[in-house]
């Protein structure tokens, strides 16, 4: 069976990693890319790495280009989403990939986000512990799911063993990233030029700005945290993609590197995309390029009193486009790796 | 008045910056240049951006070729420098680049290094703060000088203003370090190629075995923690140099912002080499390449209850080659900032 | 029906490539992954991005382990390949991605390599124009074929169409290329440490003697060239993949234009794996990173009286591990394109 | 004796570059720093690297504040600087570092430029070739200086000894260029962010359009040539600095290597800042970063019959900023080499 697709927003990367994954994709066909400013143009003179798609042209953004698909994938920035998919029919399968409704308080939303809140959809990070299940049970027959951001569904994957099995605190979390500035989308600011991240590490949002904050914590909280505080600082440095995340919690008082182990395998164990590499072993960030896995290791650091959780994730596929694409497929009823791949590019 | 000046080690990354930075220094004049496998050769053809240096030829290491001059800066791995400074006079100014002279516990050495332990020297970084002055004191007049590790150091000085103040607690700290591969020197090793470090961001040393953890918790311990819990783990990101140190640790219930900035203000408003940004400004490493300057910032999180400070230095300068001058250059009784530049290469 | 496959030389850059597309190619089953000094590892160890390719093991190389598969791709250091392949049956696959089996002139061999000339298989670069046909038809049926200089095959894709057509002379030809660091294997030498190329553009082989100028010139006789006269400067960038190739070759006098476009128009309309670029864009190596694709803009220069062919290929796909697997499946009847994709991976 | 200074266009980044350099030079002071947008910023807010100048603030850019100074940089887009530069007097040193004044031809400026043709300043390239002199004669004393440039300076040093000397022919050059995105400038385009740049080499100004043509013709004919036909080609790659320029010229019939290289030797030997290397050794951009040095060699491809020159320039010292104080130097008659290092920043 093959379904009808359309992705609004097909210019920025977020809409080009959907493209590239989608294309490969054996039940979904792209029949509508929509856009603002490039509508009008052939896909391939704004994705020119999308040779497989060139018969494609842009068109506008609008509810009426949309109608009429079996899927819409909607990558526009935060605030443009939530209106526009109001028009769209209930039984199409609507994914947004912006920030629109991921969280489900409002007050959360009007602390870190500005305008309407538009509620919560179906939070698409499949494996994510959420009480006594996965998150992947609310993405079945789901026909409205949110994209995780992807900052956040890498600590959120990083953590939520630990915090569900006891062995871990989420009163005190610190997680640092090194991200790509693709994460931060085309566009057209000083600090995301060429000539100022080529050779250097910048961060930004320090101190507790950052927006995926309040979904990290929403996200722990599904898994079990009762209450979660998180210092969590970003530093963008010289790769396209790309996200390392270093994020530590201090250990529960009595818990033995043997159950923290335990607690990270067990939640893991079967999963395809989040795989959790052996004692002693660490991620790179090259690994997963291109591929929908999030790779991770776990060490207890006892003299810190702290368990390290590392884990890298490409943020435009795992991250966003992929993540977006699995949830969709468990909506659909479609095998969860349908079309993706867990190898990366590298080197 | 000239001194002169021998470089054992030259042939290195460490070697090399010693030598770009005492071409500049107008009152060293380099005599001697030594190193290993490349004795015989120019060193031009090691090092072919120190134009300048075009007429230097290696020669081997030893105390022979070392003696006879007025400061020797010795850039060789660590366990190589104990016993050959041993060999060289009381009198002449040795300033040791590598790890041999670093600690004053023989348990920390055998924990952390291995081989015999050396006993420590006049820590190489002036501006930290020791009991109620500054480590400058204990340079004055010294003939002996360990330069600091490049992560050490970094994270000495972001957190030493907290610790001192009684602001921020020394016992959960938490850094996470962007680095260059420069700092792992060069030596042929897999995980050191270029395509294994392009487009890729590369943790090592996670869960507490990174060397530099016992000397960043004697610093802290000198600038009046009780006792140092530190968790570290440092990310190889590509760029050729430069750490963009993160380092967080709890708030001292009821400090208010304004005790914190001001710690750090008051520690370093009269120093030259270290500069802290304005409340809202970040450092980015390409401010500081190739200068001897720690740019920092400090930020309050509330909500997460922690200091994040965020430290920028050049591994190699301030990190390494340009603490190694300046120190020498208080020993010595010369102007602190004597050959070396605040400027950053950027962008 | 399923081909099984065993790759030697496993643990290099272009085994890794090889292993990751065939990983994705419906018809090869991998059985076996040889290497020489990590024989006995998990694949994983040495290439953790091969996630679905988690229950191999790396075994010695030679012709026993490699015996009884139905292709054999090596991917061993030039000199080694001859002897080994020699020992496998006339009726297996065997694709050579090393030097050993390109140039048929024993001459040529003797001037650019050493040791004994194996002579030459079929080349693996099926849309080279060669007489009034393609190579491709060289490659119906063969059992022996070899693998094409990732260098040399972007070269001769440049600008075979314009010998053919006679518009351009191929006596004063110049190739700069920009190439990444991976296209020289993963080899222990200081000149590919990551902190020799981040930042900077690093010449080699300057001068006439990189070993692909004859295998060029092989490709452009066999185009219609009566003699090749090449500059060809190789430049590595810091890039972990990707060569993006600038060839100019003087116009013949009198040509148009249009004749010169409709040259590569003519000859590569029909092709999946070589695409021209509409007048006016220029391709870019991020575009085809991981892809099988040669995106190539063609410019007259009137004033300089020269053509100037822009060609971005991804050194390990289309460069190397794609040639290879394409070429396989013209050699066994398959669809050409099986397993491999026109769409690269980018930001 | 000490001479005051302003710089227009301080926030770009060739301003940013001579404010760096400016502020290591011990005759010069800076007085004035003017800017468009960033008006009444301090300095330090937009180039955070420039610690020393910490105190500077910017100004409006205008005839007004530029007066009354003895020296006045200008790093303006082109078109800028000739109407705000006809208003200062004629006593005071103005150095252009924009286009505006760099072709003697206004056809020339017609054919690649727009707007008014205001004539040619005093060239700034002291080592280039002019008849029997050197354009470093022409500064002496210049109160009117146009900077070249980067890429045309490259070039024009790369082949004038060998068309001064009569051994290569200046009809047929080829000239490809890897070049950092800082050449272009801090301009909000999007094929200049980082996402963009990473991971790829990006040519762009294919097949003879680039504006630095005519200006390398120019400065090849004051060295002697009748005509000159040059192929020139730039391609981006990911590095913030540096040019990387392969350029290579017919051999005239019947030259030696020996009458190459004595060419190129006997034109820079007593050069400071043009260096070249021995033959065999290949210069590296890393290596000039942050210099004022040329890096050059010289090969001969006798199979070719070409010269090949490669030369590494750091396009925003000795190919802008650096170009203009050295020039500055010989204009006022000062020591030429004043405030500027030989030796670059690497690794």
């Amino acid at each position: 069976m093959t379904f009808t697709v359309a992705v609004a927003g097909a210019s920025g990367y977020a809409g080009g990693e959907l493209l590239r994954l989608l294309a490969e994709h054996p039940d979904f066909e792209i029949t509508t890319v929509t856009a603002h400013s490039h509508a009008g143009e052939p896909l391939i003179a704004v994705h020119p790495h999308l040779r497989s798609l060139r018969d494609l042209v842009l068109t506008e953004t609008s509810p009426e280009t949309l109608s009429g698909h079996d899927i819409v994938f909607v990558a526009l920035p935060h605030g443009k989403s939530g209106e526009l998919t109001a028009h769209l029919p209930e039984h199409t399968l609507v994914v947004d990939c912006g920030a629109d409704h991921r969280l489900e308080s409002g007050d959360d939303w009007a602390a870190f986000y500005s305008g309407e809140h538009h509620g919560a959809w179906a939070y698409g990070v499949p494996e994510l512990i959420v009480g006594a299940g996965r998150q992947r049970d609310h993405l079945v027959g789901a026909r409205r799911i949110a994209a995780p951001g992807c900052n956040a569904s890498t600590v959120e994957l990083s953590l939520a063993p630990g915090v569900a099995a006891g062995v871990i605190e989420a009163t005190d979390i610190v997680s640092v990233l090194a991200v790509g500035p693709s994460g931060a989308g085309k566009s057209l600011k000083t600090h995301l030029l060429a000539a100022e991240i080529l050779g250097s590490a910048n961060p930004y949002a320090v101190g507790g700005t950052h927006r995926h904050i309040p979904e990290i914590a929403q996200g722990l909280r599904w898994a079990g945290a009762d209450a979660v505080t998180l210092s969590f600082t970003p530093v963008i440095v010289p790769m396209a993609r790309g996200i390392l995340a270093t994020s530590t919690a201090r250990l529960v008082p009595g818990t033995t590197p043997e159950q923290v182990r335990a607690a990270w395998e067990d939640a893991y164990a079967d999963e395809t995309f989040v795989q959790l590499l052996p004692d002693g072993s660490v991620p790179r960030t090259a690994d997963v390029l291109g591929a929908n896995t999030a790779l991770m290791s776990v060490t207890v650091d006892e003299a810190a009193g702290r368990v390290v959780v590392v884990t890298a994730v490409d943020n435009l596929a795992k991250g966003t486009a992929g993540a977006a694409i699995q949830s969709a497929n468990i909506a659909l009823g479609l095998p969860e790796a349908m079309g993706l791949t867990v190898n990366g590019v590298a080197p």
